[in-house]
């Protein structure tokens, strides 16, 4: 068996065997540019984690592994289009260092990219594989396209956020570890857990992903915090505080959304409304909750407990991380 | 055995029935809008024709043929955006009537929705089959991409610009019979030879178009010729003109192409340019060759020749066009 770290040193050493094609530069330099950026590659170590479940040897899930990763780079490179972000991982986004239609076409390129590697595994699994890729790539754009609906609503559920983060985060953690499954030749009922337990992590993760970004200690996780409140964006926090404000504290909190002129005042007003809404609380509880459904899905996995210790220890990290 | 319009109707009638998702409506209305366009969709008709070459019932090939007019919508939808343009067949395009976000992210959606028709497929022709599509789509990625860059230039040869058509139209054309030969059954020389008709011929399709955009009679061309003149695009005509073009000559046809205030002149000084140069002759001298080449390569394909009438008239057709 592997542990996480075993599994990510498999994913960033094959990621640095990736040959692209030397022409055009302009397609090609784009694509290898953002997949050479630091950052944890966890979604492909959690495909290789998922089939270690059932088989010793994860060479076979090694190429369908890092086509979630490929795709995951292609949805940070249109997303950053579209978010007009200046930044990734500290480095200028590929439409800044070069231009946009250069971050369209190469984000084109890269889904196609994440196919090609999709497509290379046995031919008994290319239909499961291939139904699941699309799916789920649909999802995501269905995500996408729901995040950027409510960045011009002020009126977003809870409910609605969930479903939006489903889509735009949780169903690839769901759809990583099935991958690795299907691989791993898992019965239909364990795809389904190793899928129910993904989605439910996913969406924990993103609602710990917003808190962080408000209380996270700057220096463990690694960026300042208070990015999500300067761009107004609709985080689990914006969107609960909203909900659950009084007339008087919602219009205070819509007052400082509109407002540009003070970052730091309005960090520290926002973070205040958050406080004494209990936000935090909220959201750990929620954490706690999607969690725990996360737990229940992995119990029912029908594979020995000490096959499942990597992958529970991995859960309870992505849930407790403070970074 | 099926003709050109036959298939052509087969087309029409199920892309009426693709459904899709209702929600997020943002991402699939434009979609369904452009797909449901006036255009004569004569890429996915191809695969049936060239399908019908080896099996009388061409039901399988349905579902992989609107995969490419699914992909060819794609590449319109995020072409429009890369090129600025306004309208497509005469209606607004997708970045116009929404926005370019939408453009982006409907894109996306439509590559990944037309994976999903190629692997709606017979289980042993689904690795053939996604290793073309993904070849070809990469390829009309890199043809996007010269295409862009020889914007910016006007030192393009005509073998860098042969090369250029090759990879954004030529292949989808190869592929789109190969896809055909492919579910009907096809031995690997066929293949091959079908492949090489469709380059070839998507090659001289190419070069006729460029001719008609300036020569082609707008009455039965279907609209105003003259526009690539007008947006200075890299056309077979004005590539052929630049390199032919004595230094007087060259240096008026560059000064040309930096006017943008008198449109009616500009198009009637070019194409007198083109004449004195003889670029049409020149043009349906290279479109004979292409098609001379795509005949050798149909000639070679071991089915009766009778069989092969249907699709050695569409490709009389196709390089006679007036249209």
């Amino acid at each position: 068996m592997i542990n996480l770290q075993e599994s990510l040193d498999i994913i960033n050493r094959e990621i640095q065997t990736i040959q692209y094609p030397q022409n055009p530069a302009g397609l090609y330099e784009p694509i290898a540019y953002l997949l050479a950026m630091k950052g944890k590659k966890i979604r492909p170590a959690l495909t290789l984690l998922a089939c270690n479940l059932y088989r010793d040897d994860v060479e076979t899930a090694i190429r369908p592994a890092l086509a979630w990763e490929i795709f995951h780079n292609f949805t940070l490179m249109h997303d950053d289009v579209m978010d007009k972000a200046d930044l990734r991982r500290g480095q200028p986004t590929v439409h800044k260092k070069w231009n946009e239609n250069a971050a369209i076409l190469s984000g084109d390129a890269t889904l196609i990219l994440s196919y090609v590697f999709m497509t290379d595994s046995a031919m008994e699994n290319l239909k499961p594989l291939l139904d699941l890729f699309s799916t789920t790539a649909a999802e995501i754009c269905e995500g996408q396209q729901y995040d950027m609906e409510f960045e011009r609503r002020t009126d977003v559920s809870e409910q609605e956020y969930i479903e939006m983060i489903r889509l735009k985060t949780a169903v690839m953690f769901g759809a990583c570890f099935k991958t690795g499954a299907i691989i791993g030749g898992a019965d239909k009922k364990d795809l389904q857990n190793l899928y129910d337990f993904g989605i439910n992590l996913g969406i924990a993760f993103q609602i710990k992903d917003d808190l962080l970004d408000v209380y996270g200690n700057p220096g463990v996780f690694g960026k300042k915090t208070g990015g999500d409140i300067l761009c107004n964006k609709k985080t689990y926090l914006l969107i609960n505080a909203l909900n659950r404000a009084d007339k008087p504290e919602r219009e205070n909190l819509l007052h400082w959304l509109g407002r540009n002129d003070n970052p730091q005042e309005k960090i520290i007003v926002v973070r205040n409304i958050y406080d004494r809404l209990a936000i935090p609380d909220i959201a750990n509880a929620s954490i706690q909750v999607f969690y725990e459904k996360a737990l229940m899905a992995f119990h029912a996995i029908s594979v020995s407990e000490s096959r499942k210790e990597i992958l529970k220890d991995v859960a309870k990290d992505i849930i407790e991380r403070e970074f």
